[in-house]
């Protein structure tokens, strides 16, 4: 079972924490100026540090060659989040060392040489860190890292050196979207040094109202601080989505429920569904489960929200779909996804 | 059990058909003119005539003293088309004469002194004819009707005289709606003297897709005639429905199976629903049923598209009902009433 089927801490507006590291070797250039000699090297490296050297881990790793792949196979996972838009489409030097409850993803020759990705459900921010620390050490017993004691560790884009840290946090935050209240809560937000991010789509008209918040400095700050002071914004933000949630059902439950029910009755109906369509309703129902309105398990919810995307469709179906056949093979997975939970 | 619950000849496309005879005394003045002992001397005539006289109908006859029921019932007989909105507003001098099963009403002291009401479901104009005729020969047995040879049946308003007919079919005309062909239909409708009015809402915005045909000319023309002129139009109209149906399915089967399904799911789940927004879905889910998507009884919709009006639903509900109080129980009876249906 991958992580993402799990439901974590404060899991109701809280989809998952995300702690990336970007790490270089010492002795090779950058992946963007590097041979494809010295590409397999760095990959070697890797492969030895972490599979073929019997830590704890190793027996959950596997070694992924994106080149072996299809460009479905590919696509469903940058889906996941599990790789980058740019390791998909420039594969040939890359590989992926992939945990199999895919809570550890770690990308070989993206960007930097090497960028771990740690995933946990709900935000656990201590608990996803723990483990990015983990990889991180074990890493560094077998490689030498391009470190620099001023600035820290050394990464292809300058706006990485420091920690080489990014921690997101996704949060499902559909009421503050629906009262208009988003765009203060990104202006806030920003001025504070945290980015926030639809993904998908941008800003706050983003689909589902899912929203990634992550801190956008990475130098000067020790890593634990950096982490500290966003989680402290996503409780915030958690907080307004909270008491905004409990303010709506007070003064408009009927309307609430409404909406809520009319969702789920589109999803469990329709015969076609776009992608964005279905990413508005799963969030409306996602938004009436967490106000007592509904209940579908939320785990079965989260899965759809990433299962409904282009590529893992296709895969679900092994077979190449246009976008009109999708829509109909998604109507169809959706409906058959949310019939098995009771109502 | 009432006509309207039954589905009748051609009831894939035609809900009712309806026959009005439009007649007054020889030696009383019209309705409009009429002091309040007159107006008495007319409901006697008609109440003596039709239930005093022990003839077949009336032991299924009622007398419905308007004056005594509240203004909510008034308004629920005229959703049903038993009266007329003038006759619910000014119902002081009017009184009404009911068959139990609704096929027969009988308004007296609306703009003429008797306008006897017959209706049967689906395309059955003969059998409405001959029990309108029947009743017509009830009353003129008993009482002297205003009559010229030359002109025929005198009434109150010159559009009426001669037959003193109106013949009328309700028509569901969902696909030439939606296929943008029903300006056409009734621009040629129009031309061979039939008129098409929606009957909820007018011209070809008609909510529910639901369209009134009828004669236009009362006068010169035997009435045998002027049902088979109706008759036959309506039958063409009828083909051309069918017709577009079969082409819409096939060219765009899972268009329309989305557009059928998805209000199905909005009925059986949606919280509030304005009596127009139901209107709409009932028509969606009415073609859906009669082009093989969907199977739900067409009498449990049909009934459902005279229940949800405002005053049919507070009679249900015992209440006098606010339009936000109405749109939720409107809701909760949609969502009952299909419920009870398999699908």
């Amino acid at each position: 079972m991958s992580w993402f089927e799990d439901n974590g801490p404060e899991g109701d507006v809280v989809l998952s924490s995300r702690i990336r590291l970007a790490r270089n070797f010492d002795d090779l250039p950058f992946p963007g100026i590097m041979d494809k000699d010295k590409a397999n090297t760095s990959v070697k490296r890797c492969k030895n540090a972490l599979l073929d050297n019997g830590n704890a881990l190793s027996p959950n790793l596997e070694f992924v060659d994106l080149g072996k792949m299809d460009d479905i196979s590919r696509q469903a996972l940058v889906e996941k989040h599990l790789i980058s838009p740019e390791l998909a489409q420039d594969y040939e030097k890359g590989a992926l060392i992939l945990k199999d409850d895919n809570s550890i993803s770690i990308m070989i020759n993206e960007e930097d040489h090497i960028r771990i990705q740690c995933f946990s459900a709900g935000l656990d921010l201590e608990k996803t860190w723990d483990l990015a620390d983990k990889v991180d050490d074990l890493l560094e017993e077998n490689v030498s890292y391009a470190f620099d004691k001023e600035l820290g560790y050394i990464t292809a884009c300058p706006t990485n050196i420091g920690s080489g840290m990014r921690v997101s946090v996704m949060m499902h935050l559909p009421v503050l979207v629906k009262t208009g209240n988003m765009k203060s809560v990104i202006d806030g937000i920003t001025k504070l040094g945290v980015t926030a991010r639809g993904i998908y789509g941008e800003g706050s008209q983003a689909l589902g109202d899912i929203f990634q918040l992550s801190n956008q400095v990475t130098i000067g700050k020790p890593e634990i601080e950096i982490i500290e002071n966003l989680n402290g914004l996503v409780k915030e933000t958690l907080n307004a989505e909270r008491t905004t949630r409990d303010a709506l059902l007070k003064n408009s439950r009927v309307q609430v429920e409404d909406i809520v029910w009319r969702s789920y009755g589109l999803l469990t109906n329709a015969r076609v569904l776009t992608s964005d369509e279905a990413l508005k309703l799963l969030s409306d129902v996602r938004m009436g489960v967490n106000m007592g309105i509904i209940e579908v398990p939320l785990a079965v919810l989260d899965k759809l929200l990433i299962m409904i995307r282009p590529a893992n469709l296709q895969l679900i179906y092994k077979s190449k779909l246009s976008p009109s056949e999708r829509d109909c093979k998604r109507a169809e997975y959706v409906k058959s996804a949310l019939s098995k939970t009771e109502v």
